[in-house]
């Protein structure tokens, strides 16, 4: 699961602009300079694609990305406004040249680095002298995609959704799951994805009542609810979309959590706008759940923010705090889990817009299948 | 990319028997129990796959595994003979529990844990007193296979020569690198992997001068060299295995480096044994490339082990230090690559065998497909 990686839609100038609402930040901590070594924040500051990579951010001034022999080319074509550093041992390397740029207190990124790392960098001979925790200062950025960044989930939602429409048809009793995920999953990659975001869910009859199922070899039979949870990544952004389909006239049981779950995902979705609270957005699907009666039957969060990562900030839940922003993309999951019996799903990948703008409403819908229950 | 787990080939004597001996090392460490968090260790210790575990082994006494609900049911199954804790976060769970049983001294895995999980361990209310890195301790027993663990390893290698060797024949000029590349993957699914071991590398042309070519849209010509670097995962064991073929009848400089190449590979194999050193056996292959004027032209080490990660312990190179044992599997992989030309990479998977007792000789090859140089 390899391709072709778009580097070039994404301009070096836009990542300089990224780079300075960065600088903003470290300044504000009292840093000198960052050390960044979360691969998707490194991509999303440099446009460098690379395994080996991590980005020296001073508070002011011009950023130097280190990375080995193996992305050198790639490095000088993608970061032409960054000073770079090739060298197999990328993060010694970039604390020695903060040390002799000056650094003194450089941030790095305590959610990622090891401790094990952490630790070298505190003793090499050569570094700053004092090392600080940077928080999580651009995953917060990451939050508000720009449009560039808008442009190419948009694309990973709509192969996603024409992968999904285009196999839907080929579902038949006695095909397993994993036969399913694997048309699935080549569909996305012959429309152009390039990975899948994500392993498939797959989730049939009573396999539906576990959110995460893996698809295995349970053959589909007439009577399912099938859940299939699915996501093409494109431009190294994620979609994430889920829909649950009937095989055969479903009974009146299964109808029922269907128009709940339906309808409680809508109601998230008209939730979704420019200053909402998360909490209030996860309420307005949960509480139609509940009080249907079905609150223990929907055990996880309502949604969750997508981009370079298919988790990343913000989460919508009921225990979360925080408002959403303008072009702040989310998902919005509801589901229902009946324990031996089956269950029901419906996902959308959607963006936050300010009206009036140029958008037509609250939010712009990138995940465009039908929610209707599809009788197969 | 996903598949059923044949979690049944392993039983729990053998991961009962993996711990007895990790414990063995944690009560030689002063510690008086370790925290396992590196998912591979997790799972070579308890036999659980889950994308959330952890372990506390006790120097002494029965373990017990951490998991949230998602996998209770797996983890019932998997681990019968280890105490279950069914919690979202995991790790202070666990260090809960450790201090709950007496647990003074806590020995952590430094090169997995983040400085911000570690942080939080630290400042834990009801902890334990004190943390203490444990060190590769887990990696370095599982450089020495078991045989459940070798015909899983044997079944993924299997996989990959007859995927290789089934779509090879399609290669054809105007075909893209990514385009073969899909096919190639896609036979490995189609032949039993539960995954890919890694993202194939297909470099034709000049493209063959870069070690960790991504295929890419260019399209193959009459007169490129082929390097194809592929692997299925098969019950979460990594083939690794790399050929190159010529497209057209190979010039004379290609023949030549595909010798050259083909005769140190033979070498190093030759070289893989009980007691090598593996210093002397990456000299066994790099000599004879440097003794040709080559030196310059293959820059990486000569091979890996391979396991439940596709880069595992140990590291066969020229200033690397250790002796291979009996039941480690490794790659042997040297190259040629030259600059704006192409390259020639050649690469099995074999394990050391210690010969008489049931084995035919110092080693036994995994992958099997022909080393001759094909000219489709």
């Amino acid at each position: 699961m390899i391709g072709a990686e778009p580097y070039s839609r994404v301009m070096p100038q836009t990542h300089a602009a990224r780079r300075k609402l960065a600088q903003a930040k470290i300044a504000a901590l009292d840093a000198d300079a960052a050390l960044i070594t979360s691969p998707p924040n490194v991509r999303y500051l440099t446009g460098l694609v690379s395994s080996n990579a991590a980005l020296l951010l001073p508070a002011e001034g011009r950023g130097a990305v280190a990375t080995d022999s193996r992305y050198e080319d790639v490095a000088r074509r993608d970061c032409t406004d960054l000073d770079l550093v090739i060298d197999r041992f990328i993060e010694p390397a970039l604390a020695r040249l903060a040390a002799d740029r000056g650094v003194s207190t450089l941030a790095f990124e305590a959610q990622e680095m090891t401790v094990e790392r952490h630790e070298g960098l505190a003793s090499l001979d050569g570094g700053p002298a004092l090392l600080v925790p940077l928080g999580r200062v651009v995953e917060e950025l990451r939050m508000v995609k720009d449009e560039d960044e808008i442009a190419l989930l948009a694309r990973a939602c709509t192969i996603t959704s024409d992968a999904l429409t285009a196999v839907l048809p080929s579902i038949r009793p006695g095909q397993t799951e994993r036969e399913f995920a694997i048309l699935l999953e080549r569909a996305m990659i012959d429309l152009g994805a390039e990975a899948l975001a994500f392993d498939s869910i797959v989730a049939s009859g009573p396999n539906g009542a576990v959110p995460h199922h893996h698809p295995g070899e349970r053959p589909f039979a007439v009577g399912d609810l099938i859940t299939i949870d699915c996501g093409a990544r494109f431009g190294g952004y994620h979609a994430d979309m889920t829909r649950t389909v009937a095989l055969g006239e479903p009974a009146a049981w299964q109808r029922e959590i269907y128009e709940l779950v339906a309808t409680a995902q809508r109601a998230g979705v008209d939730a979704v706008k420019v200053g909402a609270d998360v909490s209030d957005v996860d309420a307005a699907a949960r509480d139609l759940i509940a009080a249907a009666g079905h609150n223990e039957h929907f055990q996880h969060g309502l949604g969750h923010g997508v981009g370079l990562e298919v988790h990343e900030a913000p989460t919508i839940g009921y225990a979360r705090t925080g408002t959403l922003g303008d072009r702040v993309p989310v998902t919005v999951e509801p589901g229902i889990y009946l324990p031996g019996k089956g269950g029901v799903r419906i996902e959308d990948t959607l963006v936050v817009r300010t009206p009036g703008a140029g958008a037509a409403g609250p939010h712009e819908m990138l995940t465009t299948m039908t929610r209707e229950l599809l009788v197969l």
